[in-house]
């Protein structure tokens, strides 16, 4: 199968007690479309400025991923500048030069409207909205959201939630929806706006994955060293999506696999900065720790 | 086998978001051994002042738990009073009477001697220490502690972590003993100061069982109501012990399950005030929620 999504490309300058980098390539659909991409063809629709770096392009085409619906605007890249104190569960935002990104109407292209899953990444409510409505609707749809949109646009994130499959928040953000502290109730809550399940994201401490008929709670996978928390969340949903398009079928038992997967992906890229680590690394390496994940989560 | 616990026997006050309780039965030693009671003969080492209620000593006995160790001292029994907020994760300590716990000295009774498997309730390392030196090295070892000891008495802490095999502490204070914020670093460095293992007790995230040779992550079981969180730890202690006793053999696989157990018990026991929903449940109840857990946590 194939898989669409549609977020940011941006360039990133990230501080963290381990090192800094600047202008390292980041955004949403970036860090899902190279986790995605060790399982099958991602196409990507995003925004970039004139001035995105042309080995960032390369880079993507490399990893075979399409690039048919990334749009070069007049203006400048997306930029974010964020800082992690050393308990790296915070990012202090330092600043947010939307650019290009500010007038994002995505567009997507013809040869794209009939892909079997698709993924959007954390942008306004209203524009993931009119990704479905130029498509044809897609056998899987995984959604991610964030505590803006649930401030700022309520109703639009809550008329979205009937047309998709998936969705994935923090735990604080699944909190924040729901009025809800325990997130039991919290993800009963979630469902019952319609989507057929949520995936709640607890970081170091696991996911928890709740649908109308049963739920399934994993830890994450144990790390020694972490650097950068950045793109883990939209890493994660790159290793599930993946997965699940390489699936014979998408059903409970493939879901559980796919939300393992994604936290290996997601153990990976917090071991360096930016996508690097993900460069790093082959199928053989995800399928190890896999193993390994089953190994020490076995009793 | 038969189990040996010291530790307190207490009269908890607590007030939670969901009600208050007065005077009921609480302390270390009551959550271990009501939990391990579940599975196998335990033993209480434990003093009480003259006011105790005799219908707990009734409880005790009713359920089999040996009290030739329960001494009743002159004076109050040792008495706390806490108070949780709605997110029910701190205690906020409003008085702690010690009363005849002060002056706290076990004696063994000889006839518990040779017990198999020791449990070290959280109380001074130089007490737990003297336990030690009066009875028959045991089976398997599991001690408790704090951090009050981390940092009041840490030296005799550290001596007393050459003579135990497996050491629970929760995520803050495996954090304090190490001074490493992560949990894989943190454990390591417990180890080397010579338990067999470590477990790392993280409260809804669940645990992380850490040996020098392996490593074991498990996920809560995720509860819909949580009404008071007090003596979870020494319930979840009690289960894993109490489970351990039962085993034919002490190993890395029974060690896995007996997190499970206790695990389990614990869940139990924060849906009510004390120990009593551990009073309503049966060990049927108990197997199939572990057998619900291992479904949940299937991939």
């Amino acid at each position: 199968m194939s898989i669409l999504v549609v977020g940011s490309v941006a360039l990133d300058s990230v501080e963290t007690p381990f090192g800094k980098r600047e202008e390292a390539l980041g955004g949403s659909a970036t860090y899902f479309s190279v986790a995605a991409s060790f399982f099958d063809k991602v196409n990507l629709v995003a925004t970039v400025g004139e001035d995105f770096p042309e080995r960032y392009i390369a880079l993507f085409k490399n990893r075979g991923i399409g690039i048919d619906g990334l749009v070069t605007a007049k203006g400048k890249t997306f930029r974010w500048k964020g800082k992690y104190d050393y308990d790296l569960n915070t990012a202090h935002t330092i600043y947010t030069h939307l650019n290009v990104f500010e007038h994002f109407k995505p567009v997507i292209p013809k040869h794209f409207k009939k892909s079997p899953l698709l993924f959007l990444a954390n942008i306004d409510p209203d524009i993931q909205y009119s990704v479905l409505k130029q498509i044809r609707r897609p056998k899987l749809v995984v959604c991610d959201s964030m505590n803006y949109w649930i401030e700022n646009k309520r109703k639009e994130l809550e008329r979205l939630l009937g047309k998709i499959d998936i969705l994935l928040l923090n735990e604080a953000e699944a909190r924040q929806f729901s009025g809800e502290s325990n997130l039991m109730k919290a993800a009963q809550l979630i469902v019952s706006f319609g989507p057929k399940a949520v995936v709640i994201k607890k970081g170091e401490h696991g996911v928890i994955y709740f649908s109308k008929d049963s739920h399934f709670v994993a830890p994450a996978y144990l790390l020694e060293s972490l650097y950068d928390p950045t793109g883990a969340g939209d890493t994660f949903a790159g290793g599930m999506v993946g997965f699940l398009s390489k699936s014979r079928e998408i059903n409970e038992s493939s879901i559980r696999k796919s939300i393992i997967y994604g936290s290996i992906l997601a153990s990976f890229v917090v071991e360096d900065f930016s996508i690097n680590r993900m460069l790093d690394i082959t199928m053989k390496d995800i399928r190890a720790r896999y193993e390994h994940f089953r190994k020490i989560t076995k009793f």
